[in-house]
């Protein structure tokens, strides 16, 4: 049966990183028979310039019925002042609110040969790998009431509402939970429960959660602001943190920075498996932007978009040696001294988008 | 006439950090007829174990009455499990509130002496002289609706509300701009504006507020999740950071733990003038909690407790030069090598609070 991708490369950089995932597609059909079937789409400005629209009816109904949908990035400074609810970004936060997409799933993790690039001495991002799992469709990004109120005298009000109900906190500490039992067994859940009630709440069904049905996985709580603070400080400490909508956000991007490998990190939002077929909707997405300073020049770093089709064979189809083999093909053409510019050393070799696309699949070909 | 200061200790190391303060009081009154008249109260854990509440209205009275507030750090395990309305944190947040304390500067300084110290690589941060201001009156921290309703069906709803009102962004704004024309002329404003409305109202009053008044400084608006993110990559590349109460509580955390210098850095909270004696309520306190771990052991680093009532002699006494010769002092206590545990080097000399504190006043005494 067909595997169907979506395709929204999106903005800037997006088509560029989208073009070597496309080559990797065509050729696991090609040569393992793995029967990719894709349509694309537009999504953020192009969309926009398109149909008026950060993503069009016609795209979303794609969207919904695809196996996966794969992201590339949206917006820049040509959209910069297009009205609030047509901005580039309300096509990426309608995608993950349309097809539920709960669970985010942010590994930080640093690559050997990059561990040098990091801002943080070398011995303290060596090895490290943590997975940030982000609650993705609550939290102060979707609650109501959310709108700029005129008082009159000049005055304006602006209005945003951080809600959480206990199962949304259940279903997202669950994946948490889940994914801590394949690595290293230890979640670290992050709120501001001394000054948040939501914050209260997350921490309570966390804890009961984990009560119920995990407490063979070891669970730690901390302040969303401590949290940031021993990210920087020593980040090996953590395995799984899990998070809201905000601070995933937030705390997602630090880690990210810490790794040196920046334009080298996928995510994957997932939905809830379907009660009948076991299918989960999922979204996969590099963490980096649309990059609109360099777009269209060949100089992308296409690593985070492979990266992130990696994820989509792992988590969307249970091909769970190709994902290994493509993770591995990237660390091979590292430590072979591959380099975009954005990742350039010291006697490596500075290679543009495509042939760095080249060097993985070509990698990939041989494992 | 009599400069009038009410300390508040509170919990775990504040206390024994506050203990050396008063030495400093007490020379000033001897030596330099500074004229401070002390007086003392309890806030958090031990407010609540000696009246049940975080802080006492007869308190709450002296604070509102006096110059300006030296606040030491409260919590600690034993009251973890206190009603969230009388937690050690409610007492803090009462006295910003009443006090109307809206302007939270929060400096993140490099000590030379301590660079080594930082997670970052030393030329990062050698000589970072970051400022955030920090909105502290509004936001999620005290909008309403803010509570957990019972769902019914074992479900619960937690609910905060972010609430940023025109005038309360323009103040503070305002305060970033007169900062940033005493140092490098340069503010940058951070939010979510892709993401939340009270994001897009922040964004457009700090712009007419710097078109109206300060476009004789330099400003730049950032994400806050970049924000987080450059703050990593780049820290030099920051003057002022201004920002609200929730993303200023998570920024200013990685900035101070960027320096090394987490067990040093002070903070000033002010209000607005007065309209007739132009003089502003202020509370003074260190960055660093309460680290009930090593209270009451004699260890615990006092110079972030001190560095705070440098800003106070700054900020509401204008004692610029006594300012200006204690901050020489800590910086020359640590260039000779005298250290605390925290912040202990090869060859240094590893010293308690009160020895600390008596090498300060002792520099102190020779400016
Ligand atoms: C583009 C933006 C809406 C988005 C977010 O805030 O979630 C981005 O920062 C991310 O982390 O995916
Ligand atoms: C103690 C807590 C309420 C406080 C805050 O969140 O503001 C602290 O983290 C701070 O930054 O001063």
């Amino acid at each position: 049966t067909a595997r169907n991708l979506f395709l929204l490369p999106g903005d800037g950089i997006g088509p560029e990183a989208m073009g070597e995932v496309r080559k990797i597609i065509a050729y696991m059909n090609e040569a393992m028979n793995a029967g990719f079937v894709t349509d694309e789409g537009l999504v953020g400005g192009c969309a926009y310039d398109a149909h008026g629209a950060a993503i069009s009816e016609a795209d979303m109904q794609k969207a919904l019925a695809a196996d996966a949908v794969l992201f590339g990035a949206v917006g820049g400074p040509k959209w910069d002042s297009v009205p609030y609810e047509v901005r580039p970004e309300a096509g990426l936060l309608r995608l993950r609110k349309d097809l539920q997409l709960f669970a985010n799933l942010r590994p930080a993790i640093c690559y050997p040969a990059l561990a040098a690039a990091s801002s943080l001495k070398p011995e303290l991002v060596e090895g490290l790998d943590i997975l940030i799992i982000r609650e993705l469709t609550g939290g102060v990004y979707f609650g109501e009431p959310k709108e700029i109120i005129d008082l009159g005298n000049g005055q304006k009000r602006g209005i945003d509402t951080q809600v959480y109900d206990t199962y949304e906190i259940e279903r997202i500490a669950g994946v948490a939970f889940e994914m801590a039992r394949t690595r290293q067994n230890r979640v670290c859940s992050m709120e501001k429960r001394n000054v948040m009630k939501s914050g209260v709440l997350w921490n309570q069904v966390v804890t009961e959660t984990h009560k119920a049905k995990y407490s063979d996985v070891q669970l730690e709580h901390m302040l969303a602001d401590a949290g940031g603070m021993q990210l920087v400080r020593q980040p090996k400490q953590f395995d799984v943190i899990v998070t809201d909508n905000l601070f995933g956000d937030m705390l997602s991007d630090v880690a990210a920075m810490l790794t040196g490998s920046l334009g080298m990190l996928p995510s994957a939002s997932l939905g809830a498996p379907d009660g009948k077929t076991g299918k989960r909707k999922a979204l996969y997405e590099p963490v980096h932007g649309s990059a609109p300073d360099i777009a269209g020049k060949g100089i992308a770093n296409p690593i985070a978009m492979i990266a992130s089709f990696a994820m989509c064979l792992r988590y969307s189809f249970n091909l769970v040696k190709e994902a290994d083999d493509l993770e591995k093909a990237i660390a091979n053409v590292l430590d072979k001294g591959i380099r975009t510019g954005d990742i350039m050393a010291d006697g490596a070799r500075q290679v543009g988008t495509v042939e760095m696309g080249d060097a993985i699949l070509a990698e990939f070909k041989t494992l």
